[in-house]
């Protein structure tokens, strides 16, 4: 008889607010011998909506806490995921030319410091194919032009359906997806906008907020929907910029917290600490 | 017969960390009709100790879950406390003459943004007298010198205990405290200090820091302990600063700091969101 | 024979880039026994215009200086204007009934942060009287209807001359100036707008706000102008908030942001750092 | 006969203060068809010193501009230096085994951010040559032991001279480097050290920081000196942390602001924006 190190679940929920749900929960993980390591809940008065996330080791198989948490889902109406602490989550990433969003992702997986496993880089041009090399990941050059574009996107979907990516991440990817794809991605999709949304939607952020004057640029992670630039924000940051500072050099500000914001929020979502509260986001950091 | 609106408490613990903690205080909690709205758990494989914090509506009175919580505790043997969401915490504050601490703090209670009522502003000056009196706050006098040291903190240990307050703030009184009077307010004394800690401990922290050519100065909000400038740390915050800002600047300039970081020490503490654990604390914002 | 101590100038000046702008001015001011502590210079590429901000001790007399900068100034075309440094600039403060940044203002005009002099508060409402009252500041209740709007700016902008105002500043000030109130304060009114524009322009920004699930609100001081919202920005800055924040938290956090800012800017322009360029502002800090 | 565009300059300078210093030194730009596009200068009241950054375009040639400044530098005994904007500053950066400095400073100059050209990169591991060969930088293992040290030492200097490098980076070299060899690159040598300098010197500072609880952790750059960790400070930034925080963590949320303060120390030296004033450094940003 061998004792088995427990391993180590991330449980997320929600479900209609009412009493009753964290004892039904937490009685759930403590009759397959739980510890709860870490846990945050918020109940949203405006939806009526609760959210729960919960850290929790226990030695039961995977089978025995799914069968014992379908039940109290069922029960509550719970949308729910139960996965293990750190897993990587396989990602595809978009780009175009720019390089700094996919060098930070692709260093930060290498370093250990992002529970993600990038399977593609997919790009409709072909400059950023070294740098998937040198990080050991295959590249897919998958041009799109106007006439080509369904085609395009019926492409990226069944390398996403072959590679069984979980996540796909826009990181600075210069085209507009159709609202097919971005429905077929609901909730697994995050883009990475260059601004403050929702200061300066739509196209040359840094342009525009030259010329408003602003004192602060920033970035905003969010969820891709059908309608451009308004899906759920996941995180948002900003930089101080001056007077001295033409457009070019915002651009060049506005990378470094790109790159940031998008490592957060990649890092958060793949962390399960992220779930979707209408046309909101809760983030259990 | 009358529906009684619920109302709304929040519940806070530690214990030792060991499975069922989180299913047992809420099938306390569900059981007396309440309902979650916000809680965190925290355990720390450091010192194996357990942090909850909960916001739950009940119906019940205090008596029954008062009673129904002991009962737990006593299993799990926890530290814990229960109180009312945004009853006003009775407060004193201490003071020389700098001002900008104890303005912040009573402009923010008028505002209704701190849940603390100000019983008392103590002062070894005269000088803030007229603004505790614009706020409405009995002013006492308790002068100190080498001599009469003693006698003055018998003095504030007596007013404390008359005015039945639980909170002590230090909104830079610039005497330092007896190990005695340390121990005797332990945990519900806060200190404002004048740097970014553990740097600049102990006297001129800004003109040591303009001396060492730092480009952020900062301050530090921590439970005062026996060990000057030790004690747990509850929040910090920075402020950019440049060479051109001399050591007379940057007294300006962290007196900003200072008192935001001060507030939020406050408000989390009376907001029952600190919990100490050793020489640290866990902070539930 | 006595020796004067030099006497601590700012001058500040625009016009068309050209060479020998700075030599010229210098040149001035070394004939004048000037000595120049701090200097600031910036050439616009987009609008061709240069700004220059000089702080220089000197022994000459004012009009001696302003004689010989005529000269100068005429040669190269400069807007331009000369003030001894720290000089209170007459300050006209606008409220409705938010304190918060009324009680900012003038405390850190008591505590000697801000070069203003406030010469009077004026309010629409009567709430606010007593803290003008504490700070030992005139008063003054002018009502506004939709009926009474044309006299009460006739009202306002009376006081502004007679009492030789150099400086109004809506600290908010929740009435829309007309057209030609802005007019007639082009370049020396100061608003401060509780969003980080241009995101969530007009009514009820924080609202707004958490309707969109921003991830950080701010705040935005700006010259006012003809055109809501509009004005040259002069200051901005953010504040993280997070899921669990409702709308009337997001006013709270946001009044800490739109205090801050606006005495930041208030302090910039008293202290001649702010110079106008178009839209936009050049802030020498 | 041909027009040629005018180079741009930039002069950095410093001296006893004394009046006339901006004057002589426009008056030689000027002499020289300098139009001045950014200036700046400041005098530091402490030390009696007055420094001067001035960014200038003209057609003059790189001698007519060395012969006239020498001459005004002579009169008021100047440091002083004069490099063409933009120019790349031979960088040898050193590193041992940590990757996210080097990563970050060879993706920057390859996206053109950064002034910098880097010839070599120094180690005394070898984990990091392959990324070193991906962006095209020799690779030079100089292993180190106790009794090579010296030896390990002439050879980077060596390298330093052959390769006429004129800045080296320490990115994480985890060796104390002897006086001889700080003295050697007095100046030209810049340290990233994982703290909020002055706290947390020597060994391991972020799990001193996890010990402390501190709320925030920070990175330092700073020239290397004989007095370890005491050089002058060119850049700090801080991120917030939690309770929640282990010191493994705190290791991998500081070198998220270790490589961004080390990136920001780097190109401001190298836009020759840091001017040093005694143990202090002066930078016009």
């Amino acid at each position: 008889m061998t004792t088995e190190a427990p391993d180590h679940w991330v449980l997320t929920l929600s479900c209609p607010d009412r009493p009753g749900i964290v004892h039904a929960v937490a009685g759930v993980l403590a009759a397959n011998g739980g510890n709860i390591t870490e846990s945050q809940q918020f109940g949203d008065a405006g939806t009526g909506l609760f959210f729960m996330r919960v850290q929790v080791e226990s030695a039961a198989t995977e089978a025995d806490l799914e069968s014992a948490l379908t039940e109290v889902a069922t029960e509550f109406s719970m949308t729910w995921s139960l996965d293990r602490v750190g897993r990587p989550v396989r990602t595809v990433v978009m780009v175009s030319t720019a390089a700094h969003c996919l060098n930070d992702l692709l260093f930060r997986e290498r370093e250990g410091r992002l529970p993600i496993q990038v399977v593609a880089v997919v790009s409709n041009h072909t400059e950023l194919a070294p740098m998937a090399q040198f990080y050991g990941v295959p590249f897919h050059h998958i041009p799109v032009t106007r006439d080509t574009k369904p085609a395009a996107e019926r492409a990226l979907l069944d390398l996403v359906d072959e590679l069984d990516a979980e996540l796909v991440v826009m990181a600075r990817y210069m085209q507009i997806l159709s609202d097919d794809l971005c429905r077929a991605l609901d909730g697994r999709i995050i883009n990475i906008h260059h601004s403050f949304l929702p200061s300066f939607k739509g196209a040359r952020p840094y342009a525009q907020a030259h010329d408003r004057g602003v004192k602060l640029i920033g970035a905003t992670a969010h969820y891709a929907t059908a309608s451009l630039d308004e899906g759920p924000i996941i995180e948002q940051d900003v930089e101080r910029v001056t007077h001295a500072d033409d457009a070019g050099e915002l651009v060049a500000i506005g990378q470094d917290v790109e790159r940031r914001v998008l490592a957060r929020a990649v890092r958060w979502h793949a962390e399960h600490r992220v779930l979707i509260d209408g046309h909101r986001t809760v983030v259990f950091r």
